[in-house]
């Protein structure tokens, strides 16, 4: 109770990056915006940033340790302030916010605000079409200021459980510190674990290189940002408005792609992935992706290798390399991968900053919400093109994930009892296998708990 | 024929600024756009500031000199080019376009397009309200880069005719050296005569202090651009919609203004600012304005003054300060009063960069068509308050200076005879003398041409 | 061996920094100079610096690991390259060396040439007098380009021993990320344990604060750069050429020092600073000097603190303040006391990258070599003025570091029994006392290995 | 009298650039070097930059006119100011001295003092050999900041007469306009008339082109640099030591050379330059040399071309090209040499800054005093290498500059007559018919003055 007291801080924010020269018309939006249907949204979110302010922190802190939390938009004459109510002390020194953390503070009132007035709000945008969805992916990025023209390719998306081993957590460091020292930079979900790991090294990589500019963009969504708190390393955030955009966004400004050790959530991705790699209009594209760990998570990668080969064939296969326990090889192949990157975008006079010619198909781009019915009704089986079946796969794990660690999916799955699935027996016993050995593996909860499957396979 | 020829280059031009990086959708948008009904506007803008290469030359060159010449809009991969035909070859070294001029060329493409795209198109724009028409102002400028949010005010607008005698062009280079030599920057209408000296003056000044980033503001608007096509000095080209928003943009970003001799136009831009000063609202602005000229325009001065004063009253004289042939004393006196802006705009957290505060009634935003019919309804007597008297002034200068330079007012002249104005006949003396004045000047027209007056003033 | 074989390269380096634009005479001078008396101190710093590629690494690796290590100047049309010979594998990334590093090399190049031809080998210095050598200290620290006129002050001095518990580094990090996010910068002898905490924790809290151009400055000397070789972060590294010219150039561009734990060497710069703040011109000068380590640490300090006061008195105990295990505090209270010091050198006219204004007196600019007869002729009493004592005590402290640790100083030893050290009873008690706590406490030598003195205390 | 009072002004005036950081030793040595043997030259040179402060001037004000001017270095805390007194009002606005002023006030300091102290006064350095001579003319301009790294060859030495016709005047403007639309920079001797000029336009071209960077570098000596005083737009002033280390500070830094109109002086220069390019060792380097002027001018070049031809042959003639009356043209040329230039050096991996490769015999460095002996002893006929006997006529030109217009030897000449000059018989003819045109055109004093010859030529 008292250490509440003394843990929460009042405050009023100045603005910083565009929210500096704004109008008499725009303040009054973001006034009224900011108490709309979007507030929920928006109080969480600027929570989340704000309760990372502690050095060893891992952002595991809960948000209801800070029930009273509240913010608003303040007008003045020439742009608006923020004001919070009873925020965590941590994100402060000596009364006056951390700037990083002011700046993601920022960076949520203009995502949120944004996307719901010029993006989702704005009658002229398409969001139905494949095309209108990467324009608005593209616009929102650009809006928070991720595009910079001058920047030769050089982002390396790293994926990854955010509950890993501390063996598995150093080795990302060594990833990232690899990854920094050959120039590259990183981009992340910006949450703990894999996601903080390859930033912590980077950092030390760029300062012993003397690149001061070094980019850590971390690209979350509002559903997850509670559970993964931006890590304060992360100098650009961006808040994308669902999964399926934030995966977008990852796979059009990334130029290549590791993938650490992880659970379901990391499957879902990698099944993301491929199935976008397999796309025909696709099959021509450099896009490095490689699976890496250190030498205790070998079985985690031949696990997800048969089950890639069983499921989706070899050419799926050849669009991701396994290199295990090998930090300096890992940022060496990957530094050549993006070095075919840039010759190709060069070549075709594309951009550096966003894959324009990256096929997503909707398959990829709609929200898919993982309801006993929808589960239940997902095609898995191999009678379609591999694409298809890797976005109806990627369903399923999501699916998984929602019931394993999200509010909705836990208390659906509590009412309704476990989600089934349905499919081609083949398919049901490779996909059976894999779930298996995560759950001896303990990545599909945190280690100490039992774990109680969300879901069982059917006859179909 | 074959001059013409020779002169005419075909080209394609890469854009500058925020043309770098467009989504798919603005590209297509910009190139629909292009073709569209403001292609005509566009193209004679982008031809007027093709149209300024010669080092000498005084924008007096005609438009009908290139008929021929043809811009579009070329989408390329990640942005759009800019393909001319026929452009005046002036507006190229050895086959490459003169980056300056290539920046003006993206300030039109960006403010024709974007004021009818995203204000004039944007149904959430409230263009009826003033402050509405503020905010719109507001949004063309930032957005075309005029804003810093670190600079200090150091901006003088200096206004005055485009056709001066030499020794008055040489007087407005003195006083823009000896602002620069203050550390003032310099906002006119950037066309020749009294708007190309002062920036001419304010190179060696500022190059003599080592101002870098000097900032050389011109403010256009289509109707007048061929006319006074940007000269080559300037470094941040705006072209507002109409004369209405220019003349708000002058004094919302300008921290000071000074006026040089001119004619009518000059008359009605004294007007205008005077109309607002005298507003109740803006009594306790700071606002240096400042009457100038060389020793031979001190008639010119006098002939204002007393029309101001007989028609406006005393505290419209209270507004202003003529100084007469002392360039370091304007600058020093604006100088003195731009800090009184400083200190006022500090004290109360307003901007630097615009004068949200000023008060700028409907009456001044409000567009006026110079019909025949308008000009005789204009309300022309001392029964009304002193800032609506100098709004009904201001319009009836405004369709003076169509009558005499503008087509469409020509052409209306020679169908239906002069103009007929009326009022309260002591106010139509006065203003019947300060017209000859002008004739006598020879302001109202190219020196060397019999003026023949475009106006009547009749009983009423 | 044949990890000898695989680890060493052979490899030329460009320049970086003032090395980039030389005449001819400058790249004859450095390449005969590189060849003459001064090589061997230049190979074994090149070596140090080298020898800090490991992420993981704490310089404890040894020099003598790399025996075939050589390095010359080699002229180029316009300046210089280094070319090494079996140059330690992880100085380089892919063949190519790491650019810290690269500029740690030409630091040493810098600062070893530089000092002997244009400051000992220019007759127009004086080296003699108090001012000279004052004057050569901030001769070497302008040409390393440490100096920034523009900087306010915000350099935090960090003292402490190289070999501390992971539990003393770990509170050293947190300092050093406290006084981070209050803007202050990092300032140490750039070795291992205390002097490289500090600059970790900071690099953390700069990214949050987003600080990109804080100062990580390492000053070092030949004498210790092998045992403390620079860790990765300083990014400005300078060789002084003795022990008294780096601690001068401590004390002179720090704003405020932090003492944690540490040793007989620890002790040494403690009486070094505390008989300079002592000296009468200095009693009205701001500085703000801090002790400080985690609980477990707090009896080092109570030692400390009894000797200090019994042998110089209570004067100099007004001098620091001990601060037990609050991170947080120790960065406020040192913030506050920098702001003193830059109020006080803006009232007095005083640069604020340097302290010309701090008197140091000629017994602490002359180097003491630590002879047994040296030794034994230390004035170990109270009968001088507390500065002088201090001055002796000092030398007496740097003789059993060098009895401890330093090659000669351990020879010495061997050869002729331990240093002799007679004076005043009381003192020797009281020296004798903390001799003793550091030797239960392990602070003498590293832990595991049983300390045999290198002196003893004799009878007057 | 009393307009002197008024036009005279009492400052002290603050460091710039290198003087913001100093030590207590060269603080002292600098208060004690400005008053020194060096005061007269450091007083002089500092008038003729504070006399350049009015627009419209010309650099024509005669020092005469304060004759209680007085400068004088003040030490202060941590730099120095420089206290004038009774200086030219010109230089100040508001009581503020003009910064660009100010900046060439302290390069006169750091010229005049630096030379003294630190390569005249080095016994380190060898001011004999012509390696050594090279080697100072470097360090003094590395000094002076001129150098940059990172510039590519762009800069262009423009050479011609101070005294030209309007006609010629606005001609080497056009040039200079012509060459900054094509990045070229300019350096002069930063005089008036065609030294002003090619600045003047330039500054319009960058202004068009965007180049906020252009550099304007001014290279005088003291000798001349009250007759012609640096124009405010040169942004890079350098003061060498004597004329031969002025003429190859220009033919090492520039990348080429274009030779408007002039006198005796520019035939000097011309000679100089075509005696270097003459020599064996420099015969494969690209170096553009262009004679150009308006078509008035066309029979000056005739004459000059004729002299040329005739004395030293065909080979000389291949070095340079003469165009008439074609700025572009001249500005195309000048850019397409300079590519061969960057081209040449890119693959010598020479320095883009200087030109070490160059050969400039000693017979081009040593100081050539003109005295009746000297004169007459002049070996001026074809018996010798043409590159010696260019040497040779420069050294006569050299005589005649002196014999017209500089006090020393306008004295000589009063005293004994005019010089006798004397040689092979058809060279003498030859260099009568050039200087008879030269005074024909009224190259030879200002216009409307009768010239009498300063020298005969007499039968060998």
């Amino acid at each position: 109770m008292s250490t509440d007291l003394i843990d929460a801080i009042d405050a009023l924010v100045s603005p910083t990056g565009q929210f500096d020269i704004l109008s008499k018309y725009e303040i009054n939006k973001l006034a009224r915006h900011s108490h709309g249907p979007h507030y929920q949204i928006f109080r969480n979110c600027a929570l989340a940033v704000l309760n990372c302010g502690n050095y060893m922190d891992d952002g595991k802190e809960l948000l209801e340790k800070y029930p009273d939390f509240d913010i608003s938009v303040v007008p003045t004459e020439r742009s608006v302030k923020l004001e919070v109510k009873n925020a965590p002390a941590t994100a402060f020194v000596d009364g006056k916010m951390i700037r990083g953390i002011a700046e993601h503070l920022f960076a949520v009132l203009r995502d949120i605000i944004y996307v719901n007035s010029e993006i989702t709000g704005d009658p002229r945008y398409d969001l139905v079409s494949a095309q209108g969805v990467t324009d608005a992916v593209f616009h929102i990025l650009r809006n928070a200021g991720t595009f910079d023209g001058s920047r030769v390719p050089r982002l390396v998306v790293c994926w990854g459980g955010h509950s890993i081993s501390s063996e598995e957590y150093d080795y990302t460091k060594q990833v990232g510190y690899e990854l920094a020292l050959r120039h590259l930079d990183i981009c992340t979900g910006c949450g703990p674990g894999a996601m903080k790991g390859p930033m912590k090294g980077a950092t030390i990589g760029h300062a012993k290189q003397r690149d001061r500019h070094g980019q850590y963009l971390g690209i979350t969504e509002p559903g997850i940002i509670a559970a993964e708190a931006p890590n304060p390393i992360v100098n650009e955030l961006v808040i994308m408005p669902d999964i399926e955009k934030r995966l977008e966004a990852f796979v059009r400004t990334g130029h290549g792609i590791i993938v650490f050790p992880g659970g379901a959530g990391t499957a879902e991705e990698i099944l993301y992935l491929l199935g976008i790699l397999l796309h025909e209009d696709n099959k021509d594209q450099p896009f490095p992706v490689i699976f890496t760990g250190p030498a205790s998570a070998a079985d985690y990668f031949i696990r997800i290798d048969q089950f890639i080969t069983s499921t989706l064939g070899e050419a799926a296969r050849s669009r991701y390399q396994i290199i295990v326990d090998d930090p300096p090889e890992v940022a060496r192949k990957m530094a050549q991968g993006i070095e075919r990157v840039r010759a190709y975008r060069k070549e075709n006079g594309d951009a550096y900053y966003y894959n324009w010619q990256l096929k997503v198909s909707t398959e990829f781009q709609r929200p898919f919400a993982p309801t006993h019915e929808n589960m239940r009704a997902l095609a898995l089986h191999k009678n379609q093109e591999p694409y298809l079946l890797a976005a109806n796969l990627r369903r399923a794990f999501s699916g998984i994930v929602s019931g394993n660690v999200k509010d909705e999916g836990i208390r659906n799955v509590e009412k309704n009892g476990p989600y089934e699935l349905k499919g081609d027996p083949e398919l049901m016993r490779s996909m059976d296998t894999l779930l298996s050995s995560f759950v001896n593996q303990q990545r599909m909860k945190l280690p100490g708990k039992v774990y109680k499957p969300c879901y069982r396979i059917v006859a179909d």
